[in-house]
């Protein structure tokens, strides 16, 4: 799960859990962390914690069944945390945990640099599919 | 693609670029940057530029097909260049643009804090299985 010694590209890192590597635990997380809706659902609880049908509406575009089962992965992997209260009709409340706020704070650093920057990206598109003919 | 007066969560964002928008353009941007193979394309160019093969070596289990789709779209996106030389044979590298850079230095920030994580990662995931009959 560390650097191999044939790697062709230098490993700076020292950690023993290593995205590059297929095996490696540490790729299904940034998986989780980084899907389609994952990040969305992360970067959605980092504005405020919610309710099922809350983030259902804030992450357009996604579906009752892959809102829940990312809810499931991002909980299992202990960044989520599922808060539910004994009312009638009871109340699930979802959160981000320390280390999921964490990782969501460096997730929306990503995504605020993405948005901030698309009018260079929409750009740098145009030009590339005028020179390739599309 | 900005904020919408029935969002049930507030949007802080002032950005006319919303990636929580179904139809907002960043959002296939941000997939490009974190989706499965362009996460692990940009970590390894922040390393250093390179060649495909060494790039596919890099980042492991990439089918050749995949990197290649994966390096058109980012280098679309104005992320990263394509560097031919007429040598012969012709050689070419692969690197980030400015732009490139800045993204895969907030996506090297998170690959970071996830591989140090993990074994609190691996620890929950042990709690939430005990906790649900896994």
């Amino acid at each position: 799960m560390s650097e191999t010694a044939t790697a062709p590209l230098q490993d700076h890192s020292d950690a023993a859990f290593d995205v590059f590597s297929r095996q490696c635990p540490s790729r299904g997380t940034l998986e989780h962390v980084t899907g389609r809706w994952g990040g969305l659902t992360l970067g959605a609880l980092y504005e405020s914690g919610a309710r099922f049908n809350e983030l259902r509406r804030r992450v357009d575009g996604v579906s009752e069944k892959m809102l829940s089962q990312t809810l499931h992965a991002l909980e299992r992997d202990g960044l989520v945390h599922r808060d539910a209260q004994l009312t009638n009709p009871p109340r699930v409340d979802y959160g981000l945990t320390p280390l999921g706020r964490q990782v969501a704070e460096r997730l929306t650093a990503l995504i605020e640099l993405v948005e901030g920057r698309m009018p260079e990206v929409v750009e740098a598109r145009a030009r590339y599919d005028a020179a390739h003919g599309a």
